[in-house]
């Protein structure tokens, strides 16, 4: 359903809407035993979900892409990850709760290590503790880009962002990161002519903290990529016309979860925290998203063995969620992160819904192949905010 | 399959096809024994059928879209529901065999109450009798409007259609419904200039109508909505060359083949007189639409019981539809009317085509939960017409 049909047929009511994301969910079978995390996992409650609810899978993007977590999250808050794109350098710097402005421009940075040469040996610097990011991009803050604001924010480890604030800024400004190691760092330069202004801000900055980074080895020199702006999206508000609140501890996600207009919660890291939120801020808002990480961190570390614990860990607690009785339930993922491929993938990933008016499902289990059997198939996952809206009562008839 | 792509590919033969509609036929499971209404009917025939067919599920929209009835009619005709767009006031006009010119701006108006203040207390007027209605309209079509020809026309109980026409009218003109009670109602407007000519005739209209009205309480005022033009929409002739005959008692159904082109027959209400229609009429047409309503109003009222025996006389007198033995024989629904919701949903709509050329299906049974072993998943309704052409030997290679 595109946003302004959305915007069509939304109604308010006194329905509550959970989705419940675990990140990197799908996975694929160990070789050694056949059967992926989700079936090696003993999960009771998931299971019992199961068999209560309307199952199949989403599709994150679309067949065969694979999605960053950008995309996978967006489209499960029912925007089309084809139209509503972020450039990097916005998300990273919502993802640190920067107060990014309209005219902003944003780029991610990374701090790297180059040779004698000029050459880059290392893109991360040897992943520099993040205390160390701070104390080097609080002096590059000091930088004088003559008149235009600058920003230097550390993020993690290796990691920061640059934002450049003034009048007539623009994201027309190629990437400094060659993505690659043994090359010289690119100057700035524009993509476009709109982007000059931009670019030579850009390139001063990028010049003079080489020169202050020359002695500062492992983190001898950065690298800039995605310049982008903020985007001005229709909130949920707007064209859902719900209460969105997001229960998210890493940033990147609170970040997401802003610019399509949800509040954030502050929450503590484990699952528990995220459950005793909910119950805090139950009467408050009427839709909730709620993110559960670390079960992509262990896919992403290629760690089958912890990604099986990590689902398990949210069976425990999930019942914390259901006993809620949210009217919608949905649970989820923003993309598959099998742990024999160590990163995201373009699978579809699992998905149930626990809600009113659903019809009869045959799944006994909540896994790749058990859910096969369900009845949903494999739908776009833009498409299931507007599925959890119907079974809310939140949808008005389509046409007379 | 978009009618500009149909329009090249479709070809004449001497095949014949069939779409027999069960209005609202999805349905949900009882609370009470886990069934839904096709899986409690006694329903043979259509389970014989089932397993020499093609099965699986319509989307009459899109996800969790709730389809009314003119939507999820054109996309079982062919049209994509989302571009092909009726305006309520044009569907009404349809509706009661209105025969409405391109040029008439039609609206769908509510005989409503008002208090001494001029607010509104009942937005319906107690629901007054038909009869009542059309002493009423007969009335108003007295109203004198400069030239400009109206027609006033009872649909039922509270509801009456307004006709303008003359030259220049257009459907730019607001609603003077505020479609909630205790407010006054919105004198007409037009929403641009294009529209100001026929928003004052409206408003002359419904100013005279008001004096009218005064001392006809409780429907002592009126409510205009959904001004709107008949569409010019390319006929099914045009696109899929085929000759199309509408079977349906009810106005509004022949109204809707009517917008695509089909001839529309005589036929009494029961499901005995479409039978019989079918087989006087089958020399002439080569597609036939053939519309029942009743399972429809049954979940409309919440009588899971009465669905279930109005499938069953479906079941009885299907055999009539099979021994003409047409090519292809679809049955299906316009959309889910599960009497549970006593109301239209959002629910994919059980399906089944026989015809030459299918691949085998596991399915035994019509019904829910046994579709969902059918080889055609679930498909945009819109797709069925370009699938039947082509088991038909009605639609051309794509492509060299």
């Amino acid at each position: 359903m595109d946003l302004d049909l959305a915007r069509q047929l939304s109604q308010e009511n006194d329905t509550k809407i959970v989705l419940f994301v675990m990140d990197g969910l799908g996975g694929l079978p160990h070789p050694g035993t056949g059967r992926s995390e989700l079936e090696t996992a003993h999960t009771t409650r998931l299971d019992m979900l199961a068999k209560e609810s309307l199952c199949g899978f989403t599709l994150p993007v679309g067949i065969g892409i694979t999605p960053g977590s950008g995309p996978g999250h967006l489209a499960l808050f029912g925007y089309d990850p084809l139209v509503y794109n972020i450039g990097r350098g916005v998300l990273e710097a919502v993802g640190i709760d920067f107060d990014l402005q309209p005219a902003d421009v944003a780029a991610r940075g990374n701090f790297c290590t180059i040779d004698d040469r000029g050459l880059i040996t290392d893109r991360r610097a040897g992943r520099i503790s993040t205390e160390r990011c701070a104390e080097l991009t609080e002096d590059l803050r000091k930088i004088d880009l003559d008149g235009a604001e600058l920003f230097v924010e550390p993020v993690r480890e290796h990691r920061f962002v640059l934002v450049l604030r003034g009048d007539g800024l623009t994201d027309a400004v190629a990437d400094t990161d060659p993505q690659k190691e043994g090359v010289p760092v690119p100057e700035a330069s524009s993509t476009s002519a709109e982007g000059d202004a931009t670019a030579a801000l850009a390139g001063k900055f990028a010049k003079e903290a080489k020169e202050y980074l020359a002695d500062k080895a492992p983190a001898n020199q950065l690298l800039l990529r995605g310049f982008a702006k903020r985007p001005s999206w229709p909130s949920m508000a707007d064209v859902f016309r719900l209460r969105p609140a997001a229960i998210a501890h890493y940033p990147m996600y609170r970040g997401l979860a802003k610019l399509v207009g949800m509040e954030t919660l502050d929450v503590g890291p484990n699952i528990e925290d995220s459950v005793a939120t909910l119950k805090e801020n139950w009467d408050k808002f009427d839709y909730f998203f709620v993110h559960y990480k670390y079960t992509d961190s262990a896919g992403e570390d290629g760690d089958f063995r912890r990604k099986v614990q990590k689902l398990e860990e949210v069976d425990a607690a999930i019942r914390g969620i259901v006993e809620m009785d949210p009217d919608v339930l949905m649970i989820g993922g923003d993309h598959s992160t099998p742990a024999i491929m160590a990163g995201h993938s373009w699978h579809p990933v699992p998905f149930m819904m626990r809600a009113r008016n659903t019809r009869a499902d045959a799944c006994g289990r909540f896994s790749e192949r058990a859910l096969q059997d369900g009845s949903l198939g494999t739908i776009p996952a833009k498409e299931v905010l507007p599925l959890a809206m119907a079974h809310a009562g939140r949808l008005a008839k389509y046409g007379a």
